[in-house]
């Protein structure tokens, strides 16, 4: 993969990339299906067969034409694009209760699928009432510990759920303990250096998106 | 607005306008500008301005060549384009630690901005363990009630925050009580029929995005 990583991929395309391995999964899961054209994996997907094609052919030559997709060695492939190949350790910053669904949905999925290779291993928190609390084995440690425990426990992804006000400051501290990604759900926009990458989920901005189809 | 609403406006600029409106908010709330240029509304929101200004044309005439947008009207009517200069109720299905946080998320946007018009004003979940609770001023009522709660509260958008397992037919039965834009956040491909609006939140989609970029 490494000469790949070369070439600049747009984030458009690597936001399908999950959309088309869940597909796969499901497929393997089924166990319904062997090969799989562009145009099924673009229709369970939401996404046209002609951009599929277009999207796989970044990364490699992974179908035949005419024939398809080969489901297990295309899963197995976009895992290893996506580094879903590998663990991927998670630290949780902010543990009210978005942080508790977080920690909840994170166990779910590990237990559904033994190779769903993203983990969440260590939790933050500044309130002093929550400091010392065990959730699904784990202590919650003030934010002060992020570097050391960053390093020691290797964390690649930092999930923060702190309030809006305390948002930029936390990223900054993961920015400095070498987190180099952040899924951010405070309802903030956040600076991050270059290099580092941010994604954000934010369920106001969801529901002010839908409201406008209300109108129609 | 009604005429306009005749042209079917892509998906992709109506996902931009709550982040217009966002840069908007903050500079009402921070006084600092009664003109914005199309180019710093399109840097604060992460948009190139030619962009800015496309979107923005497709409702009308909003801003002076050389001049920019009046911040103050132009909010204004962006929020009447995404319907929030009224009251949404919404519905939220699933009281788990999600929809403890959902719930908590709203109290405090509400709290903060009286202008916030979204608001969850409906609990929902089958566990009889919860049944009869209430949380935040309301009761958590069965599912069988949603279709007679719809009609009586008025519920416009319904939230689901169940699992993956049952979201399909919780979605079944939001579409049956006339319910016309949902928001899940179940990791599951749910089917809506034409004139339902579904909205996905899917944080693993999003860390599995966010680990590809670990590979750099």
């Amino acid at each position: 993969m490494a000469l790949i990583r070369w070439r600049k991929i747009s984030d458009a395309v690597v936001r399908r990339l999950p959309l088309y391995l869940r597909v796969l999964d499901e497929a393997m899961a089924a166990g319904d299906s062997k090969l799989m054209s562009s145009h099924e994996l673009g229709e369970r997907s939401g996404v046209s067969p002609a951009l599929v094609r277009k999207d796989l052919a970044w990364f490699g030559e992974f179908g035949k034409q005419g024939v398809g997709y080969e489901v297990g060695y295309l899963r197995e492939e976009l895992r290893k694009i996506l580094n879903l190949d590998r663990e991927i350790r998670i630290g949780l910053i902010g543990i009210g209760s978005l942080g508790h669904a977080l920690v909840r949905y994170n166990q779910q999925r590990f237990h559904e699928d033994d190779r769903f290779n993203l983990h969440i291993v260590a939790l933050f928190d500044n309130d002093p009432a929550k400091l010392g609390q065990w959730l699904d084995s784990m202590p919650i440690r003030p934010l002060e510990a992020l570097p050391e425990v960053a390093r020691e426990q290797h964390l690649q992804i930092a999930i923060v759920t702190v309030p809006a006000s305390a948002a930029q400051q936390v990223v900054d501290r993961c920015v400095e303990a070498g987190i180099r990604a952040i899924l951010n759900f405070a309802p903030a926009k956040l600076v991050v250096p270059p290099g580092v990458h941010l994604a954000n989920v934010d369920v106001s901005l969801e529901m002010q998106r839908l409201a406008y189809y209300l109108g129609e």
